[in-house]
């Protein structure tokens, strides 16, 4: 077996454990990898040496069967290190969790022949379920508009603004994604059966839910956070105030996206949720797919270049990781137990975090504990004499 | 004759003289003074020792008579140092102009009971003359809500938008001003008489160009600086691309007034420079009166309150004589007539500048011309010793 087999079976097993967004989960396999985190939670023991609750249920995970269960059922499980694996979910280790989810997930559940790293250039399209015919037009005209582009649609499956939008953009004859909140094998809402059909055998169903899992609130909530870690931007089409698509558009902000919004009449409960976010800010208002061509494609490439050039080395830390960083002393050095207790997280993370810090040149040790290392002197200090630039020559 | 009288005749000449938003003129006025300013036009000569085409027209106005004829017909001329002087319109002098119009009225002329320190607590509300019923709807609403709350209404008087905002206001029973292109006495549009008439009853009609004058483009477009220089926010309700109401909006934003958009369907014409200005970020989309308050109340006195704060002594120059700094050279000094060269401007104003830049700090006299002064030194650095914050007793 291959390290990456390996690595599929731990994060199928993990995957089967928990709820799409678990933090736990997430943190667990962000500092110690997939592998060893399993190791570690299928060897746990509780008080009288018996095997932790996890333990039991892990043991009881074929992680093998499943695979070959899900394959004859024309699915995948994408981990990272696949050659299709989108690393724009990695961002979702950088940011602060939301409604108590968060993290890169596991690996994601595909069905359909489209390889995941299409969607480099994807815009996530999202809105209301109870659209109005206004809505639906505008959802129909970005989504052709993109795909005609050239560029992948992304949404859920729900009724409204989602079918909308993939239905314009395979009228656009582009490509269109669904990420769904029950397993990526399952119909919901049932009358979508022949959108996800279609979608299944022309691109993708996505789902970081395992095979056959029910659609529930809080699946939706985690499956918004990969709408938007997956694509460029995120369009709000029409979304009333506390909606879902709203959910979708604070992610998108969180992760640095694009985030998009269609205005409509301030008369239309269906646009409150668009006007609140453009009216903080948060969203650009855009009134079709050329405004959103324009803020993902050129300007959109131009910002990310420059995000990547002044990134901190800090941004490429794990959530976990900068943690405990934080935790770290300004001034003089601590134990690794003190630290651990300022950052309130274990002391065997807080090791591994600490190794991965003086890698990184963050930490060093020190014989009183961890330190800061020392920053690198300012190179923004010139000595040069004053006049030295009128004293140079000009060319010709 | 008392000074201020003095002054006001001068101001009516040179306000005969000259359109409104003259640039020469209001520098003119900003360096030397209305009365020396007066003074100096009047008694200029050309090569041949004759009267300049300017000398001979100012010789030819009789202020006073202007003065008498438009108070016979219920007119009043408002100039700086009368109490009802709005200190706002000062921020003219500050910005740069736009479309060569720009700066400080000499004066406004006003008909009405209405003293026009009531525009302290003043939003403009502003757009298409060709609305639809959806935009004069909110225009409605808005001028309502503002009434209401206390806030008096400013806009122009054309079909659409500013009527709509005006009748919204006259129903929220508050006040409501007219600011026209054409003389204040004037009726434009014809249709309107009805509805000027009522405000130069209940409230006021305010122009810049002298009584009689007729209604030009040139004169709606320095209009347009007047309404967003004397209020405190600009609501666009509907706006066409490339609309005059788009002017007032840009008027507004270099005059760091809270400028608001109504945002309406994509699908609509009349909407699109709205969405243009709120996409571009100039704009703050509001939805109705409550948004306006809450931008140009609480916070609009929180923000006026925080640029006081760190406003820059700079700002308190004029445009001219901010030039005029500019061109003090930075390392060495430099004779006036070489700082008017390179500011290219004219001996005698530069040299009037300097004095007024010298009582200010900004520059001194040297022994080789004039100089910047040197910078004050910073306050931000402290040599405390480390720790002090920590044992100072803290209170109980």
């Amino acid at each position: 077996m291959t390290g990456q087999e390996e690595e599929r079976l731990a994060r199928v097993a993990l995957n089967r454990l928990a709820e799409p967004g678990d933090l736990r989960l997430a943190a667990l396999v962000a500092e110690l990898g997939a592998v060893p985190g399993h190791r570690y939670l299928a060897s746990e023991r509780g008080a009288a040496g018996l095997a932790t609750d996890v333990a039991t249920r892990l043991a009881g995970i074929d992680p093998r069967a499943d695979l070959d269960r899900a394959k004859r059922r024309g699915l995948r499980f994408v981990i990272p290190g696949d050659d299709e694996w989108p690393p724009s979910l990695e961002d979702l280790d950088r940011v602060e969790p939301l409604h108590l989810r968060g993290g890169a997930p596991l690996g994601l559940w595909v069905r359909g022949p489209l390889s995941l790293d299409a969607l480099t250039r994807s815009v996530a399209v999202v809105g209301s379920r109870s659209a109005t015919s206004y809505g639906t037009d505008l959802a129909g005209d970005i989504g052709a508009g993109l795909a005609r582009a050239g560029w992948a649609v992304v949404s859920g499956a729900a009724f409204g603004i989602d079918q909308a939008a993939h239905r314009g953009a395979l009228g656009g004859e582009g490509v269109t994604v669904a990420v769904v909140a029950c397993g990526a094998d399952r119909v919901y809402p049932a009358a979508h059966r022949p959108l996800l059909q279609h979608l299944a055998s022309t691109a993708a169903v996505v789902s970081e839910a395992p095979p056959g899992g029910a659609p529930t609130r809080l699946r939706f909530l985690s499956r918004n956070r990969l709408i938007a870690a997956l694509t460029r931007g995120t369009v709000v089409v029409e979304a009333a105030a506390r909606s879902g698509a709203l959910n979708t558009a604070s992610w998108a902000d969180r992760l640095s996206r694009v985030l998009m919004g269609v205005p409509g009449p301030v008369t239309s409960a269906t646009s409150e949720g668009v006007h609140e976010v453009i009216r903080a800010g948060s969203a650009t208002l855009v009134t079709g797919p050329d405004d959103v061509l324009e803020l993902v494609g050129g300007a959109g490439d131009h910002l990310a270049g420059a995000r990547r050039g002044e990134e901190r080395r800090r941004d490429r830390l794990t959530l976990r990781q900068q943690q405990v960083l934080d935790a770290v002393p300004l001034v003089r050095s601590a134990g690794a137990d003190s630290i651990a207790r300022t950052a309130g997280m274990g002391a065997t993370e807080v090791g591994a975090a600490l190794d991965v810090l003086a890698r990184g040149g963050f930490v060093e040790r020190s014989p009183a504990g961890w330190r800061l290392a020392p920053e690198e002197p300012s190179a923004t200090r010139s000595d040069a004499p004053a006049g030295l630039d009128e004293a140079t020559p000009s060319p010709a």
